[in-house]
């Protein structure tokens, strides 16, 4: 991980010199997971920028759904489906700053590891479903139960997947709203974005005091647009490390890996998700990386890369991308760190 | 190219076993380019299953933007853009059947190629449109005119890209429809799908007798969505290879290459779009690679990779897609090519 | 009728004084009807500005549907549905005039006059469609024929629906495009739009010579976005008056009738289609009624109304109309008849 | 208002038959206005069904904006707007069961009464916004400040319109999230439909003990779509009566008035809210007025009326419609009031 030094996170972030602590975020110290990311829930933890959070996750349907035989629409109580860990208190966070989230690793927990995936009756991308209302009988309910490792997901004798986990939900507490864990939008939630797996960070604007971290939803692995409406759902140990960047005003979240940065929309429909992901890029292009705001647009015409994260929530998640590579200063071929410097 | 044997063209292709002959569509030969898509236009050329057609395609804007000090808004006439070499007739193609073109190659045409780039006013994934209205003010007009060759476009001292050639527009006739060159849907039409350059092949459903290839629209690279609405849009010599599958009954276009499979959609929203590509490919998955019909929509929750064409068309156009690697039958790794027989 | 003297077609139109000529455009004279609008099919009636037309209409299906027991799957033959009566060729027509059409009336036709509505699988707003693709089972097939006469539609014993009749589709050409008649756009179409009756002027653009004014698809009534997909569909006799207005340079359908102006869109999302009806409304009233455009802007967000033509079409129609009462020029209660001069 | 005796509510409301007890819901009362409706904030009031309770509404901008001169921008802090009075608590109210609000009547509050309309930057239907983004440059910024009276408002020199008050949001709260309340969504909210004003039943599904009810925004006026995002704006007196029906599992909130009933959907795109409201009245109509789901489907493509109440709010609303005429039972002209009982 060489680029990390690099990193806006370790260049801005005010723990980026610390030793971290590390945390162990247990059920036990959980207690009581959360449905909904706001103001109101109590804090579980309380850490300093720079620190190491170790955090138990619970599966989307926290464990409801133990068997193929099992029916979801009986297992399964709406609104209570994707708990949350959290909220996660980050000392000095104040509106109008950034929270950085670091993805250091993410291990199946328990023993005998699973994943489930299952079809949920008006739930998904090609059926009719609450919002997209239809008088269509419903999909038959159907549920997948598939060992994983650290290496594989072993979807059926003819397939077999890599496990390629990343974090389906992911937030900072709005400044007013609270919102229900299915739900993505400016504040991060739900966004079921496969690049949001180890060796990324994520950026998520801060709106309230302390911006109170939410974290859950681990994917096994996930397919661009989360078609049927579940991931490969596993209860987790996921590893984060968190910064504080003062004054970064941003309005969406942002994501950095080693090869590119990512301006990340979420909305209805799909075409306004994806012109927020671009537009907050081109903005963080022009702002950060010395880009011309129309030559930004132009370029990015011509190599910007978008990952559709899911088309199956209440709002749907696009991410826009450009290769590190191409935001090189004029004659030099290596990131200019300076610029988010 | 050795995968090309294996693929669906080369197993199923009524001339895949023909040596091919060769055809040269020059400009002169060509004559009247064509701004719509449909049964009423003259054929150009008639060739046979198995034949390679070397096209000499104009840019979008027919080179009437040649030095970035131009205007698109003083030059270009609506809506005669994008044109369009063809129709071919491709002999023995009947409504029912499919239309494989198997791009070889793309070159740039002339001397001292150089590709266009603009933002046209009220055009683009971020301002409003036609379509999309708006009262606001419309952005700036811009031009870039920039060097390309065989491995680079160089976009500016800053930042070069590589030469990633693709077709924008690749059409059947409509049944009946004579569409614009701009517009993609089920007949093919301007998709703008950075995944049809050389080294894919794409299947068209036919729609009327001799199916009446349309091609143009050559880009020497693309970003995801083509944002600002223009990619580097350049004259080219591109090389296919037609070829026709009997009794395919498809109801969108497809494509394949070395590594996936892809279903294609194009339609507003871009929900919509999706969910035409991910069900063309669940139901391809189902007839020729014997997956369970639910298996493969719970399966591509899993791998499906989503890429955007454009965002700025008057209809959106998205392929889903499958690694190839995943298609293999139960305990084999190897693609059953006995599937597509 | 006291008001159509002041209408802009009264006011504007070349031939608002000329005695009319009357046309009789039978069955016979139709001979081969359309399915698409556009520039090719042969003219079947050249008229003068001012001349009425008696037009007897098919029933979108054609008359193919006869009875409850038929099945539509088996009867109706995609994309030859809708079928159109024209071109009627309009003398002096040329891009950038508008057509105007005044119905004056819309009978029965034929003895025993009935209507058919149906459910049509994969057809309608609130199933899974050929654009909005989904795996759900269709909805089931259904037939509904019942008796009209000019007062009444007797739907069932319980439910006599008043006849309000009006035309489903109404077009220009395109300039190059030629459009299947299921589809509306900027050349009219498919519109659909309850207010398209007796009484109503339609303003059409002119974009190419003669115009190639193209008209069918009567409904004896229909509901706002004619949800199933199909209004009381019947054949009729149509009689329309149609005139020019030289040189007023309009984007999209609009529709005067005794108690307002509207603007017209037809695209998707449906917002969009909103978006354009009031964007053209607002530039209507401040090109010809003498409001600043932010003031037009802001009292259509206080008495603006607007109307759902369909939401089952390829493109999706809306109307957006504002009172004639509320474009009374300052201290003056009637309405300027010279703001249209 | 003989009708009211034959509406749901006052035949199935458990408070139909009482005396209505009068709740005055003062300003001092209310003490803290609400930006959220949602479960966390402190009850201003017990009410019991069947009561009356007049509120005395803030304007949407709490009064910020006092003339045309005003700044929208400098004097708005998103997302602190549209204020709600309550939660007021409806005795008896349980999960499953429905609150029925009828409007006796909507007044201007205070001395010379005026109402406020403006243009937010990046508000309203024909602008990009912070969810369709745009790189245009936002419109300018307008306030118009009109007086108004119980029969008026005076727009303009002009434009005078009539008085049409309505409530802009209303709602219960949801289960487990608290929105703001410029959203609206299954719970209610910010709903701005023109029909809910005197003389309106709203039904709205309750998530919670004792419902918790929020009430705000009151109209002068507004137009279908409010279309610059904002109607005239006023403080107000507006008297309710609540009642509680037991029970009766409703998703969406539904509406009843002297003419029709309306089944209402909030979601984008546009055309989802209209599905969803089309489909919760075929629902309704099949369930509690004996009709075959596929006949009220078919019978609505023929008379259901669609209102669009706004296409600007983070969520677009729309009712839609069926004449209570043609509710009747077979052979019965009048409506069959047992149908609800």
């Amino acid at each position: 991980m060489e680029w990390l030094k690099d990193s806006i996170m370790m260049q801005r972030g005010v723990g980026a010199k610390r030793e971290p602590v590390v945390h162990h975020l247990t059920e036990e110290l959980q207690k009581v997971f959360h449905y909904t990311i706001g103001p109101y829930s109590q804090p579980v933890l309380h850490v300093k920028p720079g620190d190491r959070i170790i955090v138990d996750t619970r599966d989307a349907f926290e464990g409801a759904i133990k068997s193929e035989s099992d029916s979801p629409t009986a297992l399964l109580k709406m609104p209570f489906l994707n708990p949350q860990n959290g909220p996660i208190m980050i000392e000095g966070a104040e509106k109008g700053d950034v929270v950085a989230v670091y993805i250091e690793s993410m291990m199946p927990r328990g023993e005998d590891p699973h994943g489930i995936c299952c079809m949920i009756p008006e739930f998904g991308a090609l059926t009719g479903t609450n919002y997209t209302a239809m008088l269509n009988d419903p999909l038959p309910e159907k549920v997948r139960r598939v060992k994983i490792d650290t290496e594989y997901v072993y979807w059926s004798k003819r397939t077999t997947l890599d496990y390629k986990p990343h974090i389906g939900t992911l937030s900072l507490s709005p400044e007013i709203d609270s919102i229900n864990s299915l739900t993505p939008d400016n504040h991060g939630g739900n966004m079921d974005l496969p690049d949001m797996g180890p060796g990324s960070i994520t950026y998520l604007p801060v709106r309230s005091e302390g911006a109170r971290l939410f974290i859950g939803d681990a994917h096994a692995c996930q397919g661009d647009g989360e078609v049927c409406g579940v991931a490969v759902e596993y209860k987790s140990v996921t590893t984060i490390r968190v910064d504080l960047i003062k004054s970064w005003a941003i309005d969406w979240p942002r994501l950095e890996n080693e090869n590119c940065i990512m301006g990340i929309g979420s909305a209805r429909p799909l075409e306004d998700a994806t012109r927020i992901a671009y537009k907050e890029l081109i903005l963080w292009m022009a702002k950060d990386y010395g880009f011309d705001k129309w030559d930004a647009y132009m370029l990015l015409s011509q190599c910007g890369k978008v990952r559709l994260g899911n088309f199956v929530d209440p709002k749907y998640t696009v991410g826009a991308a450009i290769a590190k590579s191409y935001l090189a200063a004029e004659g030099n071929a290596e990131l200019t760190t300076a610029v988010a410097s």
